[in-house]
């Protein structure tokens, strides 16, 4: 294992095919996957952790978003990890940025309206990361179904010859996806947003029944959720263009947004290929390595 | 030489370090003296050549740009290119582009008020090439000195890992600066166009005596201009943010935008480093290779 701190220096040590994991750190099981899919394709396997100030709407937020790059690097090693990239602010922003990428169309729905700048801020990141190691594949979670979508055509907008790769969400044993923001909830609110991921898995069902109505879908999870939590969405959209859909007629995902508490929550399931077969993510059957998860 | 389609391609037959110029074709000796710069400093060098529609802010400047691929091929052959790398419009935008690289604040003053969208399509499509061929060293002419700005700022500020370089401005005998466009012109509007750089060496001249207020150095170009011309503007301008200066007092350059008839010319010169050393451009001594520039 290696800690890098400069884009040189982590090109250098990048050898033979280099798989990129671009996150925030503060790691869980679903980073920890993303590196497991990147060691079976590549001979390097870059993580990089950097908490950027460009992708949050909010200040509070990004004060509060955790950090332990201590027990990141642990991790990551563990997990089969060969360099983390962990730059510091003057390595990424060494003079005002005033360039920015963006992605137009894939950045209006969803998550778009509620978090303003938030997909500039993240598609001028990664497109940085991107152009400055140069990886032959990239690994995103599925999780941020909409970021995926919006970093796959940014690259191939850009021409980018790397390739963009989607890995499944990864669940908690009761349902909850994994997310470093699950830290913050108490234990009401964590056993309230299992509802989130049980709507989604009735909407599977439904759709594994022959429901292709996107509507259907959606009240599938609205009602499992009912007033537990604070619904800002819940969308069927297109996996390419990240459209809003009427009906399950090409490759999509439902994804819905909530709050539980002051903690925005989100979640999705995938319908893959012609067949909308589901992607539920996976399950762990140990209790996550995440801190303050609450029981489950 | 050999010619390319595809950025794979491109990238497969660039051995060593390489070299990029990009251009729009069309080539006169401003863009072979790009070349000349990159034989000298790089193992491959790579000539782009493709009419960028998402730069034009005018239609009918897009259709009447001229295109002639064969002899373009001839010269880039004759001055030392390796590739010609000629992309069809499929392979440059195989889809609908939604996504925009933006450099703000450089893209504001000077050229950007009056083509709006031209930097916009230039930072895109610059950035498609450097990502796409990944070049180590990339030619630019200082004839386009805002867009030698918004690249460099580009480049940097995505970490892209390639140098920028700046060449001086190629100008015919009598001083006229070499552009695609200068076969548009007729014998009276291209007698009329020689004040242009009749100003700015007049500008230089003074900036060579002491003098360092902007007023003065644009007052130069104004009254060697007089009614001949329409002016748009004559600015000084900061070489690294393209901000207007009211006094030479950092690397900056003069430039200038105006009409001969239909047609939109610009020219300018540098001042660099700390004695601000003026950079007039290189003139040729005979005859430019472009059509139609009528007698000199």
């Amino acid at each position: 294992m290696r800690i890098t701190k400069s884009f040189a220096e982590t090109r250098a040590a990048s050898l033979g095919t280099v798989g990129l994991v671009p996150t925030m750190g503060f790691l869980h099981e679903g980073h920890l996957s993303l590196i497991t899919a990147a060691r079976q394709a590549s001979d390097t396997v870059v993580m990089s952790m950097f908490v950027n100030p460009l992708q949050f709407d909010r200040d509070d937020d990004l004060v509060r978003y955790p950090r332990d790059l201590e027990r990141d690097v642990e991790l990551a090693t563990a997990a089969g990890a060969d360099i983390v990239f962990a730059p510091e602010l003057e390595e990424m922003y060494p003079q005002e940025q005033f360039t920015r990428v963006i992605v137009n169309q894939l950045s209006d729905e969803l998550e778009g309206p509620n978090r303003p700048g938030h997909f500039e801020g993240v598609a001028t990141v990664v497109a940085k990361l991107l152009a400055g190691i140069q990886p032959d594949r990239s690994f995103f979670g599925r999780k941020d179904a909409q970021q995926l979508a919006i970093v796959r055509r940014m690259a191939t907008d850009l021409s980018m010859p790397g390739e963009i790769v989607g890995v499944p969400i990864v669940r908690e044993a009761d349902g909850l996806a994994l997310s470093s923001r699950n830290v913050f909830l108490s234990a009401e609110e964590r056993a309230a947003a299992l509802a989130l991921s049980r709507g989604l898995m009735r909407a599977a069902d439904l759709a594994g029944g022959g429901e292709r109505e996107g509507s259907a879908l959606s009240a599938a999870v609205h009602n499992e959720v009912g007033d537990s939590l604070e619904v800002e969405y819940v969308t069927l959209a297109g996996q390419d263009l990240v459209q809003p859909l009427e009906t399950l007629d090409r490759p999509a995902f439902l994804a819905l947004a909530a709050w539980a508490g002051e903690t925005r929550l989100i979640d999705n399931i995938h319908f893959d290929s012609d067949e909308f077969v589901a992607d539920r993510g996976t399950r762990l059957t140990e209790r996550s390595v995440l801190y303050g998860t609450g029981e489950i």
